[in-house]
């Protein structure tokens, strides 16, 4: 059921003009997302969210989270630097948030890298996540629950040789399931869209990953009915800052720069004209 | 009481001339500032802290405090990413620098979001901080000691609608009080200044609050007889810093980064040109 | 026994052939360095270590030592924020990187800031790291075992006045000690050299140094038999980044870009022209 070159055409302006407008609509409400993440991608989690019109609020203990959640629009939950002591409050930021009815996100950072992490992923993608993104190792890991040939936080696989895996974890955990890579694939288990915005210089970022998982919890928090949509609009519009930060970078430091205020300043000119979503 | 145009001319003069005496001061010494800060801010925390000429330390354990606290400077207590396990050594640096005879400040972070920190706050607040530097919403949750509206960590009021908050937290708690905001306000309780300086993308970064508290420090170490007038000289000093940043700066990104240039280049000139600080 | 001119440059030539190579060979093999680290330091370290060519992973849990560090090709460990906490995992990442042969690299961050911390990173040098760096203060510290004069982290001592404590340390603990400062000195108890490259505004960027130290870590990870060049190499690589990036550069916030970007795009005749190791 290949789609005819006019079809496609109409599908890219429909998507870029989706993103433009979930974009837009970020920037009016500046939804508030609490971050419960790992230490090194704090910074740039935040500045990648207020960048984009967000309001982020990095708020992790326990006694807060009955007082605070419930007046969040999403939640974004990252296991990079995770320890026992942060799984409480994970497990129990999900909770309300699902008790609130606010969509949340998993990133289950180097989830094959022991049985702890593991463990505590798998625990998570139980509790009902709107979408898990993550690399191609990760989503391996977690759909096939085993620690497997993960090397620390880099992927060893590419997005395409998850496929399988992300589509069966979409379906178990009923998660839109994200895979970062060359092209991003994005899914629910049945729907695969590809997104190939994005240069590879950005994986020499540290959090850029995290960065861009934050992200999608802003574009689910203004759409939270059309997670894929939103998921592949978020997923696309850090391609597209990160593509235009090229244009200016000089290496990883100064795309790291260029990108964010390329989200800042990003116009629909911009989106409409480099968006690039396909279906698989 | 107003002031005449040629009394107010005088005083921009000395308010700048006092504003470059103590940045002057602060380069000479380069005084050792405490931070126990909250893990957003810790990188541009000690990066505003170098560029400015002092040398910060962040050093949170209770386990040094009491080796450690007595032969620093000046002491930053910021609760952005505050858990349970901080507090104490939080309260025993307060307590530490009191008795030493160190200023401390205090940056309360969000202090209306939960009922946690509410409380952790205003315990902190009884321990005679010197400063107390937060935007409108976090001024006015600690003197009406409630919740109140606040929006996560950023503020839903202007340092204006503060005005009266902060007035009567300054007379409560003996301590300077500064709310952030388009112009920042700064009092203790009777005399009231305004520090005009500083550009609306600084808010577009994250931890730009906490790191002019930490700022503040470095001021108030290097004149501690005087912390209203040092108080408004680190405000001024970092909002001339992000209006000179922003002349160069195509986003928040490298705002940040031209910010923390300017400040490490800042001369004489350009405090005495665009120092704003007025009677309120 | 003084070197000819003539031998003098053939030493050049063959510290700048052998830094080049290993640099080249990090880039190649892109070698995971477990970093257990300050809270101030990770998204530099992290970006130093991707920007080389390195793969890096942020994990401190003791939950996942037994599984994970088996598998790192060097380990990292910074006392930089310590807290009890922390000191069992560094304890036993450091015993299983060595059971398993691997290289470890420790930074005692202002080892003589409190008791805590000095008997804590005394342990530590107990425990058979490759590598000990630190400024100069630090090291007198740890080779003296008493806090003595340090100032916060910043060094109060110039690496040269270092210069025995380093061999003392470096004879009693097995381990190659380098010692930071206008000069880099590095010695494994007898044989002194020193590294010569990098400019001083790096000292007001934070964690430059822990930065470096990771990247001692990669470096001694693709040529574990030779520490004491592998240690000079990384220290002249990071320095001759920091030299390139001074060239752009228009303050600390600046070189901090472009020193990163310079690590990543740095070829073999800027290695060649620029780098300078001497007998000492």
């Amino acid at each position: 059921m290949e789609p005819s070159n006019l079809n496609e055409e109409q599908d890219q302006n429909s998507w870029a003009l989706n993103a433009w407008t979930l974009l837009s609509k970020l920037r009016d409400q500046s939804p508030l997302i609490q971050c419960i993440t790992n230490f090194v991608s704090m910074d740039l989690m935040a500045n990648t969210l207020l960048s984009a019109g967000a309001s982020p609020a990095m708020i992790h203990s326990i006694e807060e989270i009955q007082d605070f959640t419930p007046h969040i629009h999403a939640l974004c939950i990252n296991v990079g630097t995770l320890s026992p002591a942060w799984l409480p409050a994970m497990r129990e930021a999900a909770l309300v948030a699902n008790k609130a009815g606010k969509p949340w996100i998993l990133d289950p950072v180097a989830a094959g890298a022991s049985r702890f992490r593991l463990k505590a992923c798998l625990e998570l993608v139980g509790l009902n996540p709107s979408v898990i993104r993550g690399n191609g190792s990760e989503i391996i890991a977690l759909s096939k629950a085993s620690l497997g040939a993960t090397k620390g936080v880099d992927s060893s696989h590419e997005s395409m040789d998850a496929m399988e895996a992300a589509k069966s974890l979409a379906q178990s955990s009923g998660a839109i399931v994200a895979v970062s890579g060359a092209v991003d694939i994005i899914t629910d288990g049945h729907r695969v869209v590809g997104a190939h915005n994005g240069v590879s210089m950005m994986q020499k970022i540290t959090a850029t990953g995290c960065a861009v998982t934050a992200l999608i919890a802003a574009f689910i928090a203004v759409d939270p009915m059309h997670a894929l949509e939103a998921t592949a609009s978020a997923l696309s519009i850090f391609g597209i800052a990160g593509e235009m930060g090229m244009d200016m970078a000089k290496g990883p430091a100064s795309l790291r720069m260029h990108l964010i205020d390329s989200l800042y300043n990003l116009d629909q000119a911009a989106v409409s004209s480099r968006l690039k979503v396909t279906s698989l």
